[in-house]
């Protein structure tokens, strides 16, 4: 019988009633229950797989919702979901209207805090524990964070900042050697060397007695040698923590239940700060996600264990990039633990000298790529639009405010369809553009991408280009298009009624719009290209030609790109101007289309607002927008 | 004969003609220019004279600008700047066109990174010593950090991912015990055990030498007790930062030039990434400076020593504050290392278990105040408007999203004066206000700074408050004013002319800027209070009475409090509308008064704007503005 034991948990409490040997089959249970919606729905397959052993042993051991636990990044939770009560609607993770891939406070009251992005947890654990204490409560307070996730600045502060404090809470370090590629930097590899520790277990014992009997100190000096520092080390395990102020214990195998309750049970019950240091598998379970978990990291729904065909924007950007990178070799790449996903793969493997994956620390990539740029380096750094929310301050402060020439490559740009509101990219144009002398672009094909990568390669101060998760065209591997400049606007239709100032992956809807229009209402369609600076002068032109301005982009209408034209056309009289964009709130989780339709920016959205404005009297399609 | 050997220094090469006992007779009168001049200009005195041996000891032993010296924060760079050739200039400091207080690129060859904000030294460190690997030269690359500055989490970061390369790279922990007030965090704690450590050197010494006598391993489990762990640790000094892949040496003394020297060149001779840390005591070599080093962080240039009798926006907040905290237990306090200058000082005082500083860390700030949010307290975070900048990605994903009451206190925002562009907070409206479900006030006077406080604590979700580096009235003590509601703006003065829509602390010149017009322009002033959500009823409702608007804001105009007036007016006919803020460049140092003058945002400047808009045929005086 499938399921027998889930359907018997509708909440956390049930599973304290459940033996060992049942926690382990309720371990297999979930697993299957996982690998088999992945497949419909898409996900984060490799990092759930890994922590199922684990949210069992934490809701086994605690009692959620008094209990509070915060799960970093959250793409780790969806054993904690379907043990939450939420077994029943788990067919529906990630799609529209469904549940989120990610906690979410709106869901659930064993959802203590929402996440999407990395670091965050110590942060917010931190400050449910001072607030448990101030008001005298004892509920326990247990922060989940991957050994990627620490090398995220702020959850250094986090740790910097409670380990002077005397709350309890509870750290567990779910150590599965990987952030979302391999793990990168120095931590990692203490945390390896934790590892291999265990071996030493014995050694470091008997070494430890051998000290305790040393007599009163008297002789001459001495220097240390290596070894005898190493075993030293090997003495002080986890000391990098412990220094912080934690009470370090582990590391555990993060696939044995008993030995995962009983080391929380012992955390839970110490006075102070506590790290718990766990070591797990990703994809445990799926023999395919086991041996590349990188590429599992997140899967898309439609035959997920499949690798796409089509060409996406990351890719053109990744080949473009390769491309250049052959004939300047100042040219160097960043990535913040996306090398997969932002398409730097094949740069990483044709110049490893060149490539820098800093960890998730989108801050020091920024600034180092600022470094770079003053040393006569062409630095190239790929983030995620959301993720380039993290470094906000270094592209004014080290970027910008010095004009120095670093390309940001900003990826899933626009709304991203199912990892949903903390992952949308809706937010860039607007906090980019107010930052002087930034260049912002936005290719709406792949050949536009690789001809303004290379333009912006060419250029003396800093330039960000944006672009979606979406299919595109292959560019031509045609010569050298010098001439490209993409500051200048692109009129793809001329039309003598109305304008459609079009931002990116948008203008293939609003020429969609201006066919459904035809001929009842004439449009002019541009493929803007250039947010900032706006290329002034055919936008006034058009729009003094035909006194309608609609414009369309793939961001929150605040301080976008329609506004700026706003901006540009404050002085003019009788112009009309449409904005359309997403609208004051977070965007759910949902298909790229049918969010672009439920906001009014698909070819049908546009059109409609297109006929508002005019004013025309064909009768419309009922979409809702801005 | 004073400055007799700064007469002699016009290059830091000048340095390394000097003599031992020369060296230190220049740091004294470095000394003296500092003190002399900050008296006059104001600026960073603490942090100024406690590098003044470290600033020698480097330019001395290495040869800037082909080696590269990073500055972190830059608040400590005066000797360096005398030093490379700006001797002659310095009585400019911070001055109206004068020279910087901060590093500056554009300034000096010798500036190899611009820096304000805190934490970035080790990001651009690594990027040039990546450049210059790669492009096969041989300069050294050292970056001067403070501990204050290791609390911010992209100085770890940056740590993290130079500790797993094998460059070449100088750390100096420049630790003066401080990072603006007294340091806090766990780090902290353990730079004191080191400091402390240095007693230890001989019993240290002596138990390694016992230690390397140990004969093979061979008897029982045992557990280590405290006494042996602890001895065991001080043999192992800085193994925080070897943990990380630093070879570590220190501490040293930071006034101690021979010393310093010794420890550099030793350094730039290793290879690898290495952490020098250094002792030096802020405020150094001034008696008043090094008994209060707090209050002697940054210091104002008119009787810089003593106290400010007016009362700042700050200081309305620090006491409004810990007024409604004495009514409402759940009210907390954080800020990141800024108690005093946020005005928090009396709350910490009044409330020690409810304040919490934790380090230059604005991430964790902001993500911390969430998780608070999420347990009951009411948090409110006091954060310098550019510092704020830090903390985008938390306000979108922690607090926003989750609809979470965190109050933001958002000081100095606008023109800061003498700090400069690195400083000034230009950018908050713009990059707060397209954040869904925030709520954005700006008290004009003292007096809405405390409604809004009191107003800002009752709402369910997030409200920043942003109000300037200024002097205020002091608010009324009345019976609560229960009624107010900031989200209503207020009409200061009524006309049928125009209507002046303006924030903050240009309400007042628009006042005056109405006086002078009147009676040829007739104007209506509205102190708006809330830049999000608009009072669009008021506004409509003026804008269409009189038929042209003129907004008036602190920030950039690129998205700012004017551009959500345009968008509020798009779909309205014939009204005519005119922004006044800063255009799109970075704004420089110098009086806020001048800026304002500078910018068109004096009374004088807006009573241009307001006839040019109105087209009065009234002769205009002569402004600079957008």
């Amino acid at each position: 019988m499938p399921y027998e034991l889930l359907n018997q948990i509708s909440h956390p409490r049930d599973l304290h009633k459940l033996g060992p040997e049942e926690l382990q089959r309720l371990a297999d249970e979930i697993r299957a229950l996982i690998i088999s919606t992945v497949e419909q729905t898409g996900g984060h397959l490799g990092a759930n797989l890994g922590v199922v052993e684990l949210t069992i042993a934490l809701h086994s051991v605690l009692s959620s919702p008094r209990d509070r636990i915060v799960w970093d990044v959250g793409h780790q939770c969806y054993a904690h979901k379907i043990i939450t009560g939420r077994f029943g609607q788990f067919s529906t993770l990630r799609q529209w209207q469904g549940i989120s891939g990610f906690p979410k406070r709106s869901e659930s009251e064993h959802d203590h805090f929402g996440v999407g992005h990395s670091s965050t947890a110590i942060s917010a654990a931190a400050g449910m524990a001072i607030a448990r204490d101030l008001s005298g409560d004892d509920y326990n307070v247990v922060a989940v964070v991957g050994d990627g996730a620490l090398t995220g600045g702020m959850a250094f502060e986090a740790l910097n900042h409670i380990g002077s404090l005397k709350q309890d809470i509870v750290v567990i370090l779910n150590d599965n050697e990987m952030s979302i590629a391999s793990n990168v930097g120095a931590l990692s590899d203490y945390l390896s060397r934790l590892r291999l520790d265990r071996k030493l277990y014995k050694a470091r014992e008997d070494l430890a007695h051998l000290i305790s009997r040393i007599p009163a100190i008297g002789s001459p000096m001495s220097r240390l040698t290596h070894s005898v520092k190493e075993a030293l080390k090997s003495l002080l395990p986890g000391q990098f923590f412990e220094e912080l102020g934690f009470t370090y214990s582990g590391p555990f195998d993060g696939h044995n239940i008993a030995q995962l309750r009983k080391a929380i049970g012992d955390g839970i019950a110490r006075r102070g700060p506590v790290l718990i240091h766990v070591h797990t598998q990703k994809g445990k379970g799926y023999a395919p996600a086991e041996q590349n978990p990188s590429k599992f990291h997140g899967v898309g729904p439609a035959a997920p264990f499949e690798s796409d065909k089509t060409v996406t924007f990351s890719q053109v950007f990744g080949s473009a990039l390769v491309e250049l990178a052959r004939q300047d070799e100042t040219i160097v790449a960043i990535t913040a633990a996306m090398k997969d996903g932002t398409g730097l793969a094949e740069f990483a493997e044709a110049f490893p000298d060149r490539f820098f994956d800093v960890g998730i620390a989108e801050q020091h990539a920024l600034t180092l790529a600022a470094g770079m740029a003053t040393a006569g380096l062409k630095p190239v750094a790929a983030i995620y639009s959301t993720f380039l929310q993290r470094g906000y301050d270094q592209i004014v402060h080290d970027i910008c405010l010095q004009a120095l020439p670093v390309v940001m490559a900003v990826d899933r740009a626009g709304v991203v369809g199912d990892d949903g509101p903390t992952h949308h990219g809706v937010f860039d144009l607007s906090f980019l553009r107010h930052i002087p002398g930034i260049t912002i672009l936005a290719p709406s094909t792949g050949q536009e991408l690789t001809d303004m990568l290379r333009w912006a390669l060419s250029q003396h101060g800093p330039v960000a280009i944006r672009y979606p998760r979406a299919n595109t065209s292959t560019p031509r591997r045609d010569p050298l298009n010098t001439a490209f400049d993409p500051t200048q606007s692109r009129e793809v239709r001329t039309g003598r009624d109305c304008v459609i100032l079009a931002v990116g992956p948008l203008v293939q809807q609003a020429l969609a719009a201006a066919e459904l229009l035809y001929p009842e209402i004439d449009c002019s369609v541009v493929d803007v290209r250039s947010i900032k600076p706006l290329d002034e002068r055919t936008i006034l032109r058009l729009a003094r030609l035909t006194g309608y301005v609609v414009t369309v982009e793939d961001n929150v209408l605040a301080g976008g790109f329609g506004s700026s034209v706003l901006e540009l056309l404050a002085s003019e009289h009788g112009i009309m101007v449409s904005r359309l964009g997403y609208p004051d709130e977070f965007i759910p989780q949902g298909p790229i289309e049918r969010l672009w339709e439920e906001y009014g920016l698909s070819a049908a959205g546009i059109a409609q607002a297109v006929r508002e404005l005019v004013g025309g009297d064909i009768p419309v399609v009922a979409a809702k927008g801005d």
